[in-house]
Order: structure tokens, then sequence, then C-alpha cells
């Protein structure tokens, strides 16, 4: 009797302290919210960096100015740190403006187009020749070895499916062709590829993106074609009347050598474990048709603005908080990299990472990746964001620049903002300012402010 | 042991009778989304509704079209019965755009304002006035009281709430004095009245909206300022430098005698209980400053696409499914009233009412009110939505039209779209096609499909 009430006593014990700081974290969180959908900055930096700097690929003037422009944005914040890492970057830049059009006997159309990033020029006067239609990879390959691709244009068309939700899944396919379709038909004689814009509207901006060459193989020049587009260059091509469609593009981008740029990091020394490193943050690049709003001024302004709520809060976290703002990684992936490399060199302990990489959008959750024990512990917090519409948490997670910590943090996490309007605007002249909602960013913002607290404090 | 095996085999049995219609519902559901997502007329419905009839308010010619081309586009669906309900609806016009002034001294600053619908016009020329900003009903009644509302134009600057996450709740708070405003404070003297836009937006567009008078007191015009020029004139206000700062607005609206309206309806009749009919559908008149394409032109189409759902998958439902395309939501309620008279005449059975009238944003779930039983019930379908990130099945719900159908139908839904954007642009010249995406519109639409679905199959 005796031992079960004082184990009684003592599990009411337990239960009351787990009440308590559980009522204190959830108290704790709420002023995240308030505080960054009264008072936040996360929009008007937005505005800044997309307006006033606008689209920023690495080794430009404006992704030099946005590493300018955070570090003082970060160094307002008097924080303990900031600090630069350098790394060396692609210098791809596009040239004059790309035309393309269908041709179908006297018949010429213009189309929308632009080159993929990486690409090659085409021949000055560009390039014309008969198109074939490719659906499927195997399609290439039996094509490819039926000798019917040599001396063409090689048309990827393959659909984006509209039924998956997220519309990440429908993307990770729809994709492919532009990273991989210029290697693998150049070697069956193929003289340019166009690949149907990776894309969940029918509209007319082509979608640029990254594309790779392979070192052995035959460089071709490699364009996108918007979806309207390319529904209509599917259709000629089905007409039987002769003579044969022709697809012409023209292309004015250059590969110029590597050159400097830079992480931009700002940091808050932890308290009780300064050794434990909570990495957060999105990437400063972006392509540069559009304004880099979505992809990934958000990720980037919502990294500033954790920062900016514990200091507003004058929260102090326990262990060391870390915004750091990518460089590169749209087409290389060479700030990632540059801070896992300097993280291992400086042995550094990183104890979780988040990455803000999917659009401003508001926010649906967290997906993880990593130690399934750790990532228990997180998802055991779930509780305290359901009253901020926070429901999916059972998704995988983490993002391609804090992918290089892989090995060296044991939890990487994405956050999980809506999908459905994100691949309308991907890569294409509509990632604009505009298409960005004040509380739903500074909802997402508020969103990874309140789990680095939680892990800040409680550790994993 | 003979008893134990066969109540064994019974269980399990059962358990897998309803494992298999979980299934089937679930395969069942998921065609109504694919359907809806690849081949959904939803979208480009909205697009002609929003662009090409454009906004359409009660007694407008805007709003006959738009009851023209709903019972056209609901024929061409092949439903079994389409037809219209007459109702009065008022009759109140804007007339020429309104003017307002701020003036300091010799300063005279142009600020953007419109009537509020209902209100009457300015005496020829305009009202100007001094104001007295307002911040609560109980400073109101204090500053009555005291005289010094007197002759004044009264500025109701009651601030939106930031910090709700759901933004329906700060509007619910923030539109009092839409509504109420001008004949809370023409017992006072009051001359005028101007309310902060109700809107979570800081910009320039004025939020019209319906507001009453009694017809006991004063009449007094009224109108909305934007929440930027709402911010200009409480900042003016606090200049301490003479004279005192003044408020000028010009607006020349008018109500005219009611006029004859319509509700649209179309129906499906069940083949095993066409006695028992379930609603759904959202309001077809819409505020004139805009398009009405999030408010409601998204709840039409949304309504429209569930016909078509279940016409072009096959599905035939058990029960009466009829959507129901509302007149007069706004300034009114007659279409809502109108129906749900017709019903009680008719002594038809409705056993589910289900509301779009929350922005075609992407949903999160569906709040209810009415008989706990049959909620329960509905909730426990709950998991066959999850993978549609469907979450939120714990609010409140309902709608404003259905709402008249309280007495008379067991539960009323309202579907429950993510309401971060809708207040930036609600009753305002943005709620335009643009702010409305496909996807999101579409997952809206299959979602209030699946449900009418289920309810369909087994009833309440």
């Amino acid at each position: 009797m005796k031992i079960k009430s004082s184990l009684l006593i003592a599990f009411a014990f337990i239960l009351n302290t787990n009440c308590f700081s559980q009522t204190n974290d959830s108290l704790t969180i709420r002023r995240f919210y308030n505080e960054a959908l009264t008072n936040g900055k996360a929009y008007d930096w937005l505005d800044f960096l997309s307006n006033r700097i606008g689209g920023r690929i690495s080794g430009s003037r404006e992704a030099a100015n946005a590493v300018k422009w955070s570090e003082t944005m970060l160094n307002s914040l008097k924080v303990d740190r900031v600090f630069k890492q350098q790394c060396m970057v692609p210098h791809w830049v596009r040239g004059a403006k790309e035309k393309a059009y269908i041709i179908k006997g006297d018949k010429k159309t213009e189309v929308p187009v632009c080159a993929l990033g990486g690409s090659i020029a085409t021949p000055k006067g560009g390039l014309t020749a008969d198109v074939v239609e490719i659906k499927t990879w195997d399609e290439l390959k039996k094509m490819g070895e039926q000798n019917l691709l040599k001396g063409k244009i090689v048309f990827f068309n393959m659909p984006w499916d509209q039924t998956k939700i997220n519309t990440f899944e429908a993307y990770g396919k729809a994709v492919e062709p532009r990273g991989a379709g210029a290697r693998r038909a150049a070697p069956y004689g193929a003289v340019g590829v166009v690949v149907r814009s990776a894309g969940s509207a029918h509209d007319d901006n082509p979608h640029t993106g990254a594309m790779g060459y392979s070192d052995t193989i035959t460089k071709i020049p490699c364009c996108a074609i918007s979806t309207n587009a390319a529904d209509l260059l599917s259709r000629t091509l089905m007409l039987r009347s002769l003579p044969p469609a022709k697809f012409s593009f023209t292309q004015n981008c250059v590969l110029l050598p590597d050159t400097p740029s830079f992480n931009v990091i700002g940091e808050i020394k932890g308290s009780e474990h300064p050794e434990e490193i909570i990495v957060f943050g999105g990437h400063l690049d972006s392509w540069d048709t559009g304004k880099g709003a979505s992809d990934d001024g958000a990720g980037v302004v919502q990294g500033m603005e954790v920062l900016n709520l514990f200091k507003t809060l004058g929260i102090q976290p326990k262990r060391t908080i870390r915004c750091v703002l990518f460089m590169n990684e749209e087409n290389g992936g060479k700030g990632g990299k540059a801070y896992a490399d300097e993280a291992l060199k400086n042995n550094e302990k990183h104890i979780a990472a988040i990455e803000s990489d999917a659009g401003g959008f508001v926010p649906r959750g967290f997906g993880f990746e990593g130690d399934s024990v750790k990532i228990a512990k997180i998802r055991s917090w779930k509780k305290l964001f359901e009253q901020y519409n926070l429901y999916a948490w059972d998704g995988e997670g983490g993002g391609s620049d804090i992918g290089h910590l892989k090995n060296q943090c044991p939890v990487l996490i994405g956050l999980s903002p809506d999908s459905q309007r994100y691949f309308d605007i991907h890569h294409t002249p509509a990632d604009t300012f505009d298409k960005v909602n004040r509380r739903e960013l500074e909802l997402g913002a508020a969103s990874i402010g309140a789990l680095v607290y939680l892990i800040s404090e409680y550790g994993l």
C-alpha cells in the first residue's frame, strides 16, 4: 500500500511537471505566433529581397547584393555572431531572351521557352530540326536504338500527374527530363532537347531549372517550353499532313568561370549547451527569370525571422541556434556543401537542421529524416502545434541544402507548407512577391521558431 | 467453444465487411479527387463567372446574367431536374464612385473609401465634419453620452486581431461596426460614419459589406475606409496642432424597390431514398466592387462541380442530392429564406446541408452544427479524408444561406478552406479570379462531393 501510494504520488508529480512544462511551452509557442503575426519583419524583408534586389542567380550582381543585404539585416538584429562563409559557385548567364517557334509548313508560331540552367547556347541563328515527341524513358531508348533520334530535337512531353495531392510527388517525376534529358538523348544523335515545363498549371510560363551534362557525352542545348505550348507542339506533331513539324529555338546562355560567393549566417549562442547547434534557413540564390519570392526568398526571411523572434521576445535559447542562408542551392549546391565541410572541419556538433525551401505558403507540418528515436521525440510535440493547423508530421523531410549535413546531423527537418500553389510559379517569371501572403509566411516562420525553441530547450 | 468461435467468425465477418466498405469508399472518394483534379470544370466556370459576368450584386444585370448562365450550365450536365426559385431581393445601387478626403488645415489628402451596402447617399456635394475616433463600443457610449458626437463623423477604428489563427474569428469581431455602427452612432447625433475595413491586410482596398439601419433611428451615411487610410486618419487625429482634422466623403448610392430574382437549383434523384435530400452549394450574388471570385463564385462552381462529378463518374446517389445556388446572401439572405420556406411548404426532408462560402482556398476540413449523434457519424469518416489533407473536423460550421434550414435539417456543414488569404480580398476590388488556385478550388469541390457521396450512401 505504502509503495503504491508513493508511486502514485511520484506519478502524479511527474504528470504535473509534465503538464506544467507543456503549458509553459504552449504559452511560449503562442508568443512566437503572436509576435510574428503582429510585428513580424519577414514580409517587409521579402518585399525588399524580391522587388528591390530581384532574381539572384549564383554569380550575379543580384546574388552579391542579397549577400550584402542579408548580412546587414542579420547584423541589425544584434545577434551574437554574424558571419559569411565563402564558396565557389557556377556562373551561368542566360544572355539575350530566348526565342522559339513551332514550324509546320509555312506556318511559324512563336512559343515561350527558356534555356535550362547550365545549358549551352544554340548555334548562332538558332537550332532548327525535326522534332520527336517522347513520353517515357523506354520510348527514348527504343526510338534511339532504332536510330530515329539522329539529327532530331527530342521533345520530352512527360505529363504532370495532377492526381498527386502532394505536388512535390508529381514534380519529382515530371522533372526527370529537365535534369537528364540532354545527356540521355545526345548519345542517340539528338541535336537538341526541349522539355515540357515541370509545372502544375496550364499556362504560358516556361519553368527553368538545373540540367546536367556528362563530361563524356556530347553537350546539346536544352530548353523548357510552357505547358500550353507543349500541348500545342504535341497537337501539331499529331497532324499527319506533310511536311512534318519542325522546332526552332535560339538561346544565348554561357557558362563563365566559377566565381566566389557566400553563405550568410547569424547565430545566438546557447546558454547551457552552446556546443549543440540547431541550424535553420533557406537559400539566398534564386533563378533569374522571376524574383525568387517563393523559391526561396520565403525560406530566407523565415530563417531571419526566427532569430528576430528570439531577440524580440527576449528568449535565450539553451542551445546554439543558427540561421544559415545558403548560396547556390539552385545550380550546384556549393553553399550547402561548404557549410557541411566547414562544420566537419571545425568538429561542430549539429543536433538538428530545418530547411524551408518549399514556398512561403501556409504551413501544414514538418517532414523528417534521420534518427527515428529523436524524430519520435520531436513528433511527440505535435499536439502543441495543432491549434496552428500543423497536422502533418508523418511525412519525410529534409532539404537539399541541409542534405549535405546528412552524416553530421542526426535529424533533418523540412517545413511542409501547403503545396498546391508552388509548382504553378516555381522557377518561372511568376515567382513574385504578390504570390506570397503575409500571414502564411509569418505562420511558417513562427512554426520554425517554435520548433527551434523546443529543440533548444530539451535537446534531442 | 462453439459459441465463441462462431462469434469470432461473425466478428471477423463484420470486420471484413467493414474493411471492404471502407476500402470501397476510399476508392470511390479517390475517383472524386482524381476526376476533379484532372478534368474538373470548376475553374473554367469560375473564369467565366468572374471575368465574363463579373461582380453581381442582387438586382443587377450581372446577377440576372449569373442566374441565366448557371441554369444553362446545370442543364448541360443532364441532371434529373434543374429549376429556379423566385425571391424578391433588395436592389441597392452604388452609383458614381465615392470620394473621400482627410482634411487637416490646408492639407487635403484623398483616401480610398466605398459606401457600405445599404447605406444612404451623402448630401449632394458630400458630407464634411469633424471626426471622432472610436475604438470600442464602450467608448462610443461614453462619448455619446457626453454629447461629444453631435454633428460629428464617427470613425470606428476597431483593429483586426492578427493573432487569431482562424481569420474568421478576427472578422467576427472586426466587422461589428460595419453592421451596427451607423444605427448605434446616429442616436448620439453623429452625422456620418466611416469604419475601418474589416480586413487582414495593410493595403489600400476598402472592404464593402452589408450595414443595417433601424426604422426608428435616423439614417446616416456610412462608408468603409482602407486599412492604410484608417491608420493615416488615426495618425492625423493624434496631431495636436489646430485646426482639428475633418473628414469628408461623397457617395451616391440609392436603394431602389425590391426586385425579383432567383435561386438556381440542380438535382439528381436518389435511387433508394429519393425523399431524403442532401443540399450543397454557395451563393450566386456577390458584391459589386470586385468580381466575386472567392466570395462566392468559388462556392457556386464547387456546388456545380459536385453534380458534374456524380454524372461524369456515373455514380448514382441513393439519396437525392441537390445543388442550390442561392441569391442575395450578401445583403438580405432572401434566397436562403425562400429556399427554406419552400422546403417547409413542400414538406421536404433535408438530412444534411453543406455550404461553401469561405473562399476557394485549399480545404482544411469541415465544420458542423446540429444533431451531435449524426455529426459524430460524419466525423467517423474523417480518416477517409486525411490523405487529402482534411484534418480539421472539430470546428463549428454551417453558413448563412443554409442557416435558414436550421429547424428543418438536422446537420448543417460548412466547408473549411484555409482562411489566411480570404480577408485580404473579401468584399474588395481584389476579389478576382487570379486569387483562386485551380487545384485548391477542385480539392474543395472533390471534398464536398466525397462527403455528399458518403451521406447519400449511408444516410445519417
